[in-house]
């Protein structure tokens, strides 16, 4: 058993801060993208794809700083400091797990879609997430159990998916959300490239193996493209990693599946944590011959029959 | 000379009366979109891709009705009745140039990057542009000679670009805007689909022809995709046609390139109403060694070189 024993309220009283939290955070984001695109200066790691700047360092540390206060009992994983590779084994304590800023590349670029991903994991449970774009106030919420919800600007919170969840008969009816990612090595933009093709492509006019889905988007966040298929905008999104995102999918009626497809729930391990090739799923509603859940399933096959999956480094 | 003169003043004028009528048919296109995702009614007009709604007509109707009550003398060139072949031959009266849903398979999925997109031409010249997508409440504004602006949410409008526009000294360093459009019988899927794995490739990681671009992004609209690289979010958008945008790309310091990148202004004529070849590239600032407007020329012919320019039906 943990030694800190949470309840609903806790839940709900620590939604509160971290909204607040990355509403805040959100403020600091603007200001690093404006300064940083008036001034040119970027940090580039791997490569000149992978970009990293001052400011998801100091987000990540005000965010830490902020929470240890409030929280002093709750262990911390930051994106950078996982990437430092100095993050606390995972345990039934209460964990926050926080990605300062998702969409580097689109935050140096000022391409506005760029989150703060801020997730709370309790007995290896991703019970809490908030997820908060400051350049468009779109800012999703969720508490395991209690629905998914998302608030745009100064609008009433709307609850996910926003619209019913019509059918889905096949990917060729699915908007599709893809990203290049940042290996681009041959054999990686080979197959995406591939993968896609058929994704896009008319069976009927010559495209082997397409699947003629109804279009392609990319918008560089994960953690944003795991919130548009939880509101229902994007019916599919592959492939990438997950925290906060997971519990406000599943609590959008989302079925997220790990590589190759096999289904994956909301319980944290390492393997969890670390995993890339995350797919998630939007609702589906029940038709007379086929349950949501089922069609859900159907088309993960069919989605892993049409891609071919391999592993980036 | 046309029978009509337009003043500042009158501009001025137009731009206010024709923001409101935006957000007046952006309260008609969220109503449509929750309308069509509830109750999951579709027509499917070429193929499942290019789907037409019967709120692309109803905004259309409004904006027709309401720009003819207002300027009775001023010409009109809808999406719609574009399409239904009964345009009006280019003149040199004022014509207003209406797409009335900009991304409609993003309407009717729900996915928030739709716009309504309002452009009046003038003696065959784009003067003025309105585009708003009232999901993000993005209203995006241009008179030629006035600059371009954003006005997000309830935010104070800020010119464009958004922040200095910093050098771009190669695609190695671009954030690039692809659509895989409509068309996607084998000839066209695969040009694009090579052309965008030479895009993203690494030629050091044995991608031949691979720019190693930061990465590509798909929003699904045209327009918004144009505003995006005058507010500098992307550096370059490529391909699909333009009307409003023009106007709000060229204040804001984009240069415009057609058919295998030649220079393209915003003067109308039939070629440019019917182009769905356009290419955009964002401001750059100068450096000591090159200027900005010849960066801009000179990653247009490194675009070329890389991509395949297939022509789509």
């Amino acid at each position: 058993m943990p030694s800190t024993e949470l309840s609903a309220a806790d839940l709900q009283s620590i939604l509160d801060f971290t909204t607040k939290l990355a509403r805040t955070a959100g403020e600091l984001i603007l200001q690093g993208s404006q300064a940083i695109r008036s001034s040119g200066n970027v940090d580039e790691k791997k490569n000149s794809v992978d970009l990293v700047t001052e400011y998801d360092v100091k987000v990540e540390e005000l965010v830490k700083k902020e929470l240890g206060n409030k929280y002093p009992d709750f262990k911390f994983i930051g994106e950078e400091s996982y990437a430092a590779g100095s993050r606390p084994p995972l345990s039934d304590e209460p964990t926050f797990c926080v990605d300062p800023i998702d969409g580097t590349t689109n935050f140096v670029h000022g391409f506005p879609h760029v989150c703060i991903s801020l997730g709370l994991i309790y007995k290896k449970v991703s019970v809490l997430g908030v997820i908060y774009n400051p350049f468009l106030e779109q800012l999703y919420t969720a508490i395991e159990g209690q629905g998914a919800y998302l608030t745009q600007g100064s609008r009433a919170p709307a609850k996910l998916p926003l619209a019913f969840p019509r059918p889905l008969p096949s990917l060729s009816q699915a908007l599709i959300g893809i990203e290049w990612g940042s290996d681009r090595s041959n054999d990686i933009v080979r197959a995406k490239g591939d993968s896609f093709k058929r994704l896009a492509g008319n069976p009927k006019e010559g495209v082997v193996g397409g699947r003629m889905a109804h279009s392609l988007r990319s918008l560089g966040s994960a953690a944003l493209n795991f919130s548009m298929v939880a509101q229902g905008g994007m019916d599919i999104y592959w492939p990438w990693d997950v925290c906060a995102g997971s519990v406000i999918a599943q609590e959008a009626g989302c079925f997220l599946a790990g590589a190759h497809g096999t289904p994956l729930d909301n319980v944290a391990s390492e393997a969890w944590l670390k995993g890339r090739k995350h797919f998630v799923i939007r609702a589906i509603g029940d038709t007379e011959t086929e349950k949501g859940v089922d069609a859900q399933k159907r088309l993960v096959k069919e989605f892993y029959e049409t891609v071919e999956d391999v592993e980036a480094h």
